[in-house]
């Protein structure tokens, strides 16, 4: 994409404080009807689900379906603000602060996920992995690229040693 | 997180097409001062900059020291919208669906870097791999958790044989 080239809005005229509005692309279809027994995280699920992309944003999916997986980013609906900015995460018994866990209660609720993705028909994507509540906002899609996005992190923090298969 | 005993919106009043609004959580700090130039992708990057978490956000930032790579997710605040939903990738020559891609020009425009941690100050995060322009807001910040997050695609799509060092 050659960036320099669109047309933007003006460099000199930013607000990082500005409050900024986010419209749904879409919505989670998932057999997760509830908040108790949600996987705790993507890698640990092998449920199926369907991520239908509302109609307007169709032609976006054009060559979608070459990929295995994609990055799907929601938005936490349920998630009353503000939250906590320490709380005491499933897998420890004291506090963390909340950019050190993947807790869906976050000053900004975005959830990502990392699906296995089946098959696109049409507007819906059909992905694997499933960790998210039925009916959540869908914000955007971006495909996973080896390349790019497969880190090898050398420190996982207070995670190590304190992973195990759960669910909320 | 124990998500069912938190207090949660009503799960009857979901409305997925409801407009969403975000208050950025912080700023980058960053030596790309211009769109010409700015790495395409964070791991084809190994420029030093700083994200400033702004000071009420403080409290959260506590054990982020312990991990060697975040997700850094912010808003491509520049961009204007609407965007076209196809356009052509820097990589190939042909139109490409944008959730196929990873352009900034994007229906939601939120960018997803993974950085390196190197070090944390009071509310900075000192991270390389930087390929987000100056001043850009912050949304959020997660761990980077190999056992969650290094998944091996076996598709990269149109992405495969495409890949080469570039900057915008």
């Amino acid at each position: 994409m050659e960036i320099h080239k669109r047309d933007l809005r003006d460099l000199e005229k930013r607000d990082p404080h500005r409050l900024i509005k986010i419209t749904p692309i879409g919505i989670i279809h998932s057999p997760l009807k509830r908040l108790k027994g949600i996987p705790i995280q993507f890698k640990m699920s092998d449920i199926r689900g369907k991520i239908e992309i509302f109609e307007d944003y169709l032609p976006g999916m054009k060559d979608l379906e070459g990929f295995s997986h994609i990055y799907c980013l929601y938005y936490l609906d349920l998630v009353k603000l503000p939250i906590p900015l320490q709380s005491k995460p499933f897998l420890v018994d004291d506090k963390k602060g909340v950019f050190s866990t993947r807790t869906p209660f976050r000053p900004n609720p975005i959830g990502l996920s990392i699906l296995e993705l089946e098959k696109v028909l049409q507007n819906i994507i059909y992905v694997k992995n499933i960790d998210i509540l039925d009916k959540t906002p869908v914000l955007d899609i971006k495909p996973y690229i080896n390349e790019f996005d497969a880190i090898r992190a050398t420190k996982s923090g207070w995670y190590k040693g304190h992973i195990r298969k759960k669910c909320s």
